[in-house]
């Protein structure tokens, strides 16, 4: 079954679609009231959060759009120190879209959503016409919105990095940006998958292991050099990188050596980078590694108080030892890699 | 300026267009703090909900895409009986937007939260390429989901329905459906124009009030006839409607005749319906009444038990005295109406 405009009449049809794709797989207490707000229990502080998926393929090697449309708003959750609970989840379909295809994403999203230990709790389709064009297939457009909730105690934010601050990477970067990018030049390489995974369990062993930690950021769009600028811009401090402790994949690195792709800029969608107080930084990484997604962890830096007044810059010191700014994404990057 | 895939990186170009599109206008101190999620003051019970936004073209008589998005998730949280509290914003622009109109829109969703007493505390960019095809212009996509919260002693929903329960519309119905196709069609008729609004007023006084409301439904795509196939089908009641108390402006009335537009499927973005208990029914419509956006309310018909065993029916009294069973919208409806 392809989806036509009559599936998003808020008529019959629309309600055909809801039972059989989305509430099928999605389905629990709150969703299937099937009132226009979900209501769920709350709690004191919460934190909020909202992601538009665009990816294209909506399939790829080691994820898909539904995977990541759940992990991604998950991964905001838990970098500003939230417990993830609560998704919303607004679907924009292509007319022509297989439903088939549909639920394989849908099912995905349920998968994750239970993975990551959060309930989608309220949803919404809406249907647009299929303008062809470069590429031909059918789209999907996912919106997950997530609510969380926080220790009053906790404060974590680029903000409250420190002088001497350890800067933690997760594991390898650039996996999910080349995974996109082998499936639209329709390379083959079984060494090459997207990273797409709920980061919780890292988060919550450092936080319940009571590491200091100041700051965190998954690595997505922008990559790696977008999101330690946002570190330095917004702590005022400056983050040193050292070039060659940068954990990258044998295939990752050949494959953007290839391609002439700046690996600091390429995006991840399970991979996240901190800030911890120093005398924290050998147990953080020992917890990260320890955990599920987290075995590739490793220190690449550190922040430094500025010697002179003004924002905070990122520098990379290289293998041969010079020292160069790096700043945030210039230009378009990779259209669609979330 | 126009939109370009840059402002899709998620770098540099990125940045510069949050800090000019969105910032300056939805600025407040959750959304300004730039972190992954935005943390927010919580509470007991939450309401939660989604909704995307689609409709063509992307500013009509009598509102814009921005308006609507406001509304329509804010509408949803006051069905539910909670008070609207938290929006997030998701946009998906079309590679070529101009971002003049972008900040038009902006600025109407930064009014319509300032009337309708919620903050934008979360948000997200994307752009995908320009696909051209039957319309020219580049689109744009809003996604909002809001938090609201509830008091433990409300329950508000279709299930709650009661025999003899009064069915209250707030206004005539039809006046969004008839301007988007006013829209499309280029007829110009001054009197016909959106009726987005924010329904905070008449449901805080109807709660104030201590009405009692059973179910209230906000009046959108699929019309009135599917609300009330809702309200019906969840409560197991029949639902009556009286056909002459149906009310309608003469310029809608005039143009849905012309066009063979069928009333009862008419999608509104301010009006309400909603089932009150037969003791407070002229309380509520006098509430309503006197509310902002409610000087149109009447009582449209009452619930009944059925007969015979089964779910609820909704059946329209027609002016010569005949009964006719009226199902939800089957098939297309307008497309991107919302």
């Amino acid at each position: 079954m392809n989806i036509t405009l009559s599936h998003g009449s808020g008529g019959d049809a629309t309600s055909k679609l809801i039972e059989e794709v989305f509430r099928s797989e999605l389905h629990n207490e709150y969703l299937d009231r099937m009132e226009d707000s979900s209501v769920v229990p709350g709690g004191k502080r919460l934190a909020l959060t909202t992601d538009s998926f665009v990816v294209q393929p909506l399939i790829y090697d080691g994820g898909d759009i539904g995977r990541l449309s759940v992990c991604g708003t998950v991964n905001d959750l838990l970098m500003s120190g939230a417990g993830p609970k609560y998704l919303t989840a607004g679907f924009v379909l292509e007319e022509g879209l297989d439903t088939e295809l549909l639920k394989r994403i849908v099912h995905s999203m349920a998968e994750t959503a239970q993975e990551a230990g959060v309930k989608i709790v309220a949803g919404d389709t809406k249907v647009i016409g299929h303008k062809g064009g470069k590429d031909d297939s059918p789209g999907l457009i996912i919106n997950t919105a997530g609510v969380g909730f926080l220790d009053d105690a906790l404060n974590v934010g680029a903000a409250f990095i420190r002088e001497g601050d350890a800067i933690i990477l997760s594991g390898n970067i650039g996996d999910h940006h080349a995974a996109i990018m082998k499936e639209r030049l329709s390379i083959r390489n079984g060494n090459i998958k997207s990273d797409n995974a709920p980061l919780n369990e890292m988060v919550r062993g450092l936080l319940d292991g009571k590491v200091k930690v100041h700051a965190m950021r998954d690595v997505t769009r922008g990559g790696l050099g977008t999101v330690l600028n946002e570190f330095s811009r917004e702590s005022g401090s400056d983050i040193y990188i050292i070039e060659e402790k940068l954990p990258v994949s044998d295939a990752v690195r050949d494959f953007s050596a290839l391609l002439g792709l700046d690996i600091m800029y390429m995006g991840n969608e399970g991979k996240m980078v901190c800030a911890v107080a120093a005398e924290d930084k050998e147990r953080a990484v020992d917890i990260i590694r320890s955990s599920r997604y987290g075995e590739g962890a490793t220190i690449i830096g550190y922040a430094e108080k500025r010697e002179t007044a003004g924002k905070g810059k990122l520098i990379l010191k290289t293998g041969i030892g010079g020292e160069r700014i790096v700043g945030p994404l210039y230009g378009e990057g990779l259209p669609r890699i979330c």
